[in-house]
């Protein structure tokens, strides 16, 4: 897949990117982009979550550095649903989520804000902050997750 | 490839790795990751680079935003590199890359140290200062990619 995307479409990804991030030369760029994005956010958030939930012995200074990478990766992803890139490349994304933008961006937003949140108690040293911030923060990830991507 | 990655291997991971950032599952996981890592930082490199070489306008706003997720970003690839990772997941590292960890190690915190200069002369809204500090940061990532990815 190497169709080039049009000026007129990255205008149009501005309903979910910051002029700052809507750039991308081929579709499949705009795939790898947010399909990267993901996977490191994933990583990090994993591990808080591991550390949230009892699973992995807390460390604050990990907790603290993974908060951080989180907050930073999760404004990333999002700008790389451009139009043009709804196939290909063994995405997840699922077609509902090109016709229902605003309300991924939306879902988007909460993400940024409560990854904001998880960023500040993860940095608190305090397991109880962390615990608190932690499920709030997964259910915006569950949330677009349940209607826009492949289960 | 879903070999687990033992705990004695992740302990010999620190030689790249912060000790916050050195535990993956998974070889694949760690594939992943720093595949993911580097598609970003490649994305965001790439548009501060064409800025920066005259190839698209500038823009003071974009080129810090870049510069900032470019410093952020370019310190979590390296953690990837653990042993058990040397296979797999169209890795284009060479195997060279594990015999010679303390040279990696020299360039990955170049790479670290030439971006955060990079994101400092991002930031100033000065396009002079952007072209000076492009070309020293577009080296480190040369070095490592020269000696220890595929062609």
């Amino acid at each position: 897949m190497h169709r080039l995307i049009p000026a007129t479409a990255l205008l149009a990804a501005a309903v979910l990117a910051t002029p700052a991030f809507a750039q991308f030369a081929k579709a499949e760029d705009a795939i790898e982009y947010r399909q990267g994005a993901f996977r490191v956010l994933g990583h990090h958030f994993g591990r808080l979550g591991a550390m949230a939930n009892g699973k992995m012995p807390y460390n604050a200074a990990t907790a603290a550095a993974d908060g951080e990478v989180i907050a930073a990766v999760a404004k990333l992803p999002g700008t790389g649903f451009v139009p043009g890139s709804e196939a290909g490349h063994n995405t997840r994304a699922l077609p509902a989520l090109w016709k229902e933008l605003p309300k991924v961006k939306e879902l988007n937003d909460k993400m940024v804000a409560e990854t904001g949140k998880l960023a500040v108690a993860a940095k608190s040293g305090n397991l109880d902050q962390l615990k608190a911030a932690f499920g709030p923060a997964a259910q915006t990830c569950k949330a677009c997750h349940d209607d826009f991507r492949k289960k």
